[in-house]
Parts: C-alpha cells; sequence; structure tokens
C-alpha cells in the first residue's frame, strides 16, 4: 500500500494515523467516508465482504429481493479513497495496551486510533438453543434460510394429507412485535394470500397461519399507541394473528410454547431482543446492561483514549439520559460524526464536538402499501407513509444500479402482487428438523 | 387437485391419462405447456423448486447476475395451466413394470405415460473425487461456491505477503475448451482486468492468471475452424493463458497437474464433459456410452411403451445418425413436439410424428461484447454476434421481469464495467481447502 505523508500544523512531515474501524455496518462505512480527507490510514475490517441494507432483510426473506440487491462490495464503495483499505477477516480480540486489533488468522493489525462498529446480535434471553429453531434477521444467511423454510413448508404441505401436520407446515411464528416482526409478519402473509394463491394444487396458501407474539402490551411500542393500534387493524387485515401480552416459553424443531399452548409451526422467526457484539468483551471493560460500551459525548470509550464505538454496540446517551436506539440513522450519524470530527482535530488540533442526534423520524412497514411513521409529533400513517418509506430506502441504497434495480422490482410488484426471488436454495433437511442458519 | 373428465373420441367420459414428467429443465417445461390443451393430467416433479436459465449460470458464477434472476419458480410457470401438478422431490427410481415413478419420502407417483427430462451432470471420467476440488457449472449452489471461490482468492491475496502464494490465490484454471469453459475463462478473466481493478490496495487483480486447458487440438471444437481461431485470439486478448493439446492428470485441492506440470490455483472449474442422468439405470436398460437413453424418433424408449426421453438424457439421433447434442434449444423442441404430438395423439387417435431436429443456430460468449455464432453457413463473430446473442437471451427469459432486469444490468455493465452481485455468502472454509460445492 503506498504511504501518503502529510504535513502537520507545525509544518513537518508526519507519518498518518492509523485508523482501524471495526465493521463494515452504517457506522462503520460512514466513519470511514467522513474521513476521506483526513490525514489518517484508515483500515476497515469486517467478516463479509460487503455492507448490507439490514433495513431490507425481510424482503430477502420473504422472496421479494435478491441478496445482492441490498448488499453492497466495501471495497466497491471504498475504492476511490486513496486513504482507506479493507480487510476481510474476523476479529478475535482487541490488545488495548499494544493498540493492536487481533483477527483469526493470527495476525495483529496496529492501529492509533480504533472505532468499534460492530453492531448487534439477537437475544435469545439464555435460551441459545432456540436459535437453531427460530432464526433472527441480521444476516443474509438468516433471511436465506428463513426464504428456503417459508416456500419449502408450503411444497412440504402440498403432499402432506394429515391435515393437523399440512396446517403445521402453513404456520408462521414471529416472535417480538417490533418493527421487524411486524414487517416479517406483514410480508409472509402477503406472500401467502397473494404471490402464492394461485401455484397449489391441493392446498391453498390463503389457509396459511402467521402468528406474531408480543410479550408487552402492544406491537410496535416504540411508536405513538394511535400508530400501534393502526399497524394492529392492518395485520389483523392481512390475516396475521396478534397474539399480545403472550410469553415465549419454549422453541422446538415442531413449534413454540406461548403462555402454555404449544403451537406447532414450520417457521419460527426470533425478533424480540437485541445484544451487542462482544467489542466490550474485547476489551476487558464492564458492558451496559445491554452489553453495550458506554461512550461519553465524543463516542469515546471511558478509560481507553483513541477508542471509540458507534451504532448499536455503543451505549450513547441521548440529550434525556437515555441510551440512543439501535437505528441505522443513529449509526449512520455517529460514524459520520467520528470521522468529521476526528479529521477536523488532526487536521486543526481543535477540540472534537459533542455528538448530537438528529431525528430524521422513525418508520415500520405493515404489508404492501401501509407503513407508519413518526416524527416528533407528525405521525403519518397508511399508503402515504409507505410511499415516502419507500422513495427514502429507494434513496438511501448506495449504488446507482442497486437504486434503479430495486425500484423497478417494486414498480412491478406494485402492478402485479409478485415476488422474484422465490427460489430454495439450500433445502432444509427436514420440515420437522432445524430450521437453522 | 380437481378431476378433469374428457370425452373420448367415442363418446364415453373418461378419466384423463396421467402424464408425469421427470424434470423441470428445457425439456420439461416445454413439454408440460405443450400439453395446455391435452386430455391429460400432468405432474412435473423436480427436485428444486425453479427452472434455472443455465446458458447464464456462468454469469451468476461470475458475479454479473444474481440467481434470482435466472430461476424461475416451476410453480408459476404453470400456475394459470389448470391441468398440471408441481411437485417437488428426489426421483430414486422407476417401477416400469408398475407405472410408477418413486420419490425419496416414499411415495409412488402413478403414470399412464411418463417423460425422462433429467439432463446431465459433469463427468469426470472415473475420477470423482475431483468435483470437490473443481466443481462443474449445473446448478446455482455450483455458481455460488465458483463466485466465493474467486472473490475469495483475492481477498486471501491482499493479505498474503509470500509472492508465490499470492500467485496461486489469483488464479483460475478451467478445464475444457467448449462453451462453458470459453465462457467461464472470459468473464473471470474480465472481472480481474475490469470489475475489480481499482478495489485492492496490495495487489493487482489484472496480474490475475486465468488458464484454459483444452485436451483437443482447438477449443470450440464443435464450431468452424474460423471461429475458434478468432475465440483463442480475442481469450488472449482479454490476458487468458490457453493451454491447447494438454492433458488434466490429477485435480487437487492444490491446483491442477496438466502434461506433467503442477500448476498452483485457488479456483478450478469443470467443464470437460458430460455425462447423462441416471434415468436408464432407473429403467433397468443399457445406456448408450454417454449415459443416455436411447429413444426412437418418436423420442419414446425401446422397449417402454408410453415412457419417453428428451434433452441431455435422450440419445436422440439426428438425420445424419448421430445423437442430436446435449444444448437447451434441443431439449425445448424435443420437449414441445413431445407434448404436442401426445395431445394430438390422445384427442385424435393419430399416430404421432417423429421429432426433426430444427437448428436455430450455435454460439458461444468470448468475454465482453465478443461472442461467435454459426447458423449453417452463416458465421457471425465479434460485437455483432454479441449483440445478436444478447438479444436472443434477454427474449428467452422467461418472465417478463426478469427479462427487464436482465437487460437493464446489462446496459448498466456496458458503461461501467461494473459486477452487481459481488457476494462471498459461504465463505470458503480455506483456500487451500476443498472448493467443494
Amino acid at each position: 500500500m503506498k504511504k501518503v505523508r502529510f504535513r502537520s500544523n507545525a509544518g513537518e512531515l508526519t507519518q498518518p494515523e492509523r485508523v482501524v474501524i471495526i465493521g463494515g455496518g452504517f457506522g462503520g462505512i460512514a466513519c470511514a467516508r467522513a474521513l476521506h480527507r483526513a490525514p489518517v490510514q484508515v483500515t476497515l475490517i469486517d467478516r463479509n465482504n460487503y455492507h448490507l441494507f439490514a433495513p431490507l432483510l425481510y424482503q430477502v426473506a420473504t422472496a421479494a429481493l435478491s441478496p445482492a440487491d441490498i448488499a453492497e462490495p466495501i471495497r466497491k464503495i471504498l475504492r476511490k479513497q486513496a486513504n482507506a483499505e479493507v480487510l476481510l477477516a474476523d476479529v478475535t480480540g482487541i490488545d488495548a495496551a499494544g493498540k493492536a486489533v487481533l483477527t483469526d488468522d493470527g495476525s495483529r493489525i496496529p492501529y492509533d486510533r480504533l472505532v468499534i462498529a460492530t453492531g448487534s446480535v439477537y437475544n435469545y434471553f439464555g435460551n441459545d438453543r432456540w436459535a437453531a429453531h427460530a432464526p433472527g434477521l441480521k444476516t443474509i444467511e438468516n433471511a436465506r434460510a428463513i426464504r428456503a423454510q417459508v416456500l419449502w413448508g408450503f411444497e412440504c404441505a402440498e403432499r402432506e394429507t394429515d391435515p393437523d401436520r399440512r396446517q403445521a407446515l402453513m404456520t408462521s411464528i414471529i416472535v417480538g412485535g417490533g418493527p421487524t416482526g411486524v414487517e416479517m409478519a406483514g410480508s409472509i402473509a402477503e406472500l401467502a394470500r397473494h404471490a402464492l394463491t394461485r401455484d397449489f394444487r391441493r392446498i391453498d396458501p390463503r389457509a396459511a397461519r402467521v402468528i406474531l407474539v408480543e410479550a408487552g402490551p402492544r406491537i410496535l411500542s416504540a411508536f405513538p399507541d394511535e400508530l400501534s393500534a393502526y399497524a394492529l387493524r392492518r395485520l389483523n387485515a392481512l390475516g396475521v394473528e396478534v397474539q399480545i401480552g403472550r410469553t415465549v416459553e419454549d422453541v422446538t424443531s415442531d413449534g413454540v410454547q406461548v403462555s402454555g399452548e404449544f403451537i406447532r409451526a414450520n417457521t419460527m422467526v426470533w425478533g424480540a431482543g437485541i445484544r451487542a457484539s462482544p467489542g466490550a468483551r474485547w476489551l476487558g471493560m464492564e458492558p451496559d446492561r445491554a452489553g453495550r460500551i458506554p461512550v461519553n459525548d465524543r463516542l469515546e470509550v471511558a478509560g481507553f483514549a483513541g477508542v471509540y464505538a458507534v451504532g448499536d454496540t455503543a451505549a450513547n446517551m441521548s440529550a434525556e439520559g437515555t441510551p440512543l436506539p439501535g437505528l441505522a440513522q443513529v449509526a449512520k450519524q455517529q460514524g459520520e460524526h467520528l470521522g468529521r470530527e476526528l479529521g477536523r482535530h488532526l487536521r486543526t488540533g481543535e477540540e472534537m464536538a459533542p455528538f448530537a442526534f438528529r431525528n430524521r423520524g422513525n418508520t415500520a412497514i405493515v404489508g404492501r402499501h401501509a407503513a407508519v411513521f413518526e416524527f416528533g409529533r407528525r405521525r403519518l400513517k397508511g399508503y402515504f407513509a409507505w410511499a415516502l418509506w419507500a422513495a427514502v430506502h429507494v434513496y438511501l441504497l448506495v449504488n446507482f444500479e442497486k437504486r434503479l434495480l430495486v425500484s423497478i422490482q417494486w414498480l412491478w410488484r406494485y402492478f402485479t402482487y409478485q415476488r422474484g426471488a422465490r427460489l430454495i436454495i439450500n433445502t432444509p433437511r427436514s420440515t420437522s428438523d432445524s430450521a437453522g442458519d
């Protein structure tokens, strides 16, 4: 790699600082890009070669989009940024004293500044064996496993003669009534009711059961009551059974135990809780209760000068004193802020400014052409909220080609109710077997 | 399934004949569709839930297209055909005496007429263990494994400091100089030379070696000399090393032994020979030397009344007395003919007409915007042949949405040299490990 030298304030030539960023999600990519003109050498490490537009994963899981539609090679994103390089590796730890990141192939990546942007994983609250039956929705592998499981269930139901087993094969249970759960439930219901309607001869896919289980008193609890109520009505209209105030007690390969009742199912999806990635453990520090790394208003980790955390893995307090939520827009703004301020600090020697989150509004999709949107006091629901969401998401997709393709697919689906990516590629071994990812 | 009754010639109501088709490739789908108005109940059995547009698989293997772009759910293709049903199952045998197809879940699917359209697999000429290192290009799993292997090789090369190992990580060997081998070699060379050029900091992807090994005296031996020579020039211009008249003696996880010389490589692809699927074995009959089922000019299997074979798995003699080649157009015409003639026979009682292949021309792609095309005495090469090929293939893609998407992707790539689907999803465990599929 060509080493670039910069002239410091004092005028002498210096080696640029080495900034290592762990994680190519919204936070890590935004930080790398914001360091574009900074006097630094950026190394971005990710275990995947692509940046994932995770808010649309549920559309891959329900056969509306292909993985490549929502994934962009990290190298391609950063190809024009001469001061950045990309490393495909699994991080195994951090040597904070020696200032180096450790990877699975035994390498040490030295750093002067470190940015931890490693996101979060699903939280099974101590029941990690449930993960094999009810995957979360964090990765392309998850989405593809869920897609194959749903479609495979209908295929097996078409051959099944026993009515109870047939119904179980056509049953999906989604755990957790947050945006992911609501989006998955709505989207599976639509897949069954519209895209697959005429495809089978013995079963009627519209007889599929889609059950959304929420332990709390209402779905979309981060939204105002009025929008929760609207989402509930829409899901009911799509045929989704929303079970409020019921607790998941067990998950097996055959179904879910919900408040004493065992419901047999083919597809189970977990969207009930989030746990931060192991960044705090790598640093040998105490995380907060959700596993996050406490950071100050400069996004710096207490006790670790020059180490920063952004996104889901950081516990960054809002002006109200609560941690900022695990949203793409939070991660992106933090990454941008950190990159920009770090660059300014290194160029000018001035202090880094504190980060302040600017809420861009919160949204969730409730099936076809219906969404809820909240922005402070403004609340939108229905078709217009969906159109707004669609426009924003198409715009946000990083690359022109993908933007174009996704919008064409959406338009086409609008007119035809079709799903274009209905592939069962890794055939689930058996429907009463692991739904694993 | 609703049973439809038909009035026979004699005027009495009869049960429609049960036609079972094994295989949802070009031959099987064409046959099912041609039986649209026939007085039959069609059951199409495939182990996958999609029909694959196999001639474009090499574009998935080289990150230009997504799997869903070239795969269409079989149920969707046949959804409006009331006399057809689809069964997702692995066929394990045929009970010819009892007239039933046996599947892996223990079912017996009874038939009155049977169509075997199960295609072919790659032939490793007795060295099946080579398949783990050098997959063929028959399935989406193959294409995705090759894609991950190529991209993963560049990622590892970027981290590798030893120059020999680095070169090996950037080396691909394609065995077999037929259309698939030529297309793969050209497409990998272009991926390295154009799409990836600026993505890495330590390696130059243009230093990648792409080696095409052909045992015979020239590549594209099914084409006239003039077109072979053109293809060779084009491949050389792309930087592909074409090794003519050299024999593969061994394939290991580290590379290929070619005429006494061991060449280290990361990606190996097999395109050297085809063997028919086990249809003949299922029937308990003697296949021809390539494993195919001999059929008469009505595509009926000798000694098995009411059993037919079409496509790669059938040895159907041309007017010149040689078996028709394993091409999509042959399979498609045979399937169409068989469906149409069978329907006519059942409606009218008239004899089925013999099949005659109508050659639509033969084509192969030699990298970007260059192709060879042969149609009897007409020969085309270069850009115009490519444009013709592209137009025909976009047209042939079965579904409107896909047709549109593929053409937009192609246009976009035309201007940008980009590859849109550069995802490493199932990370190869180690580069010196199995490239398996």
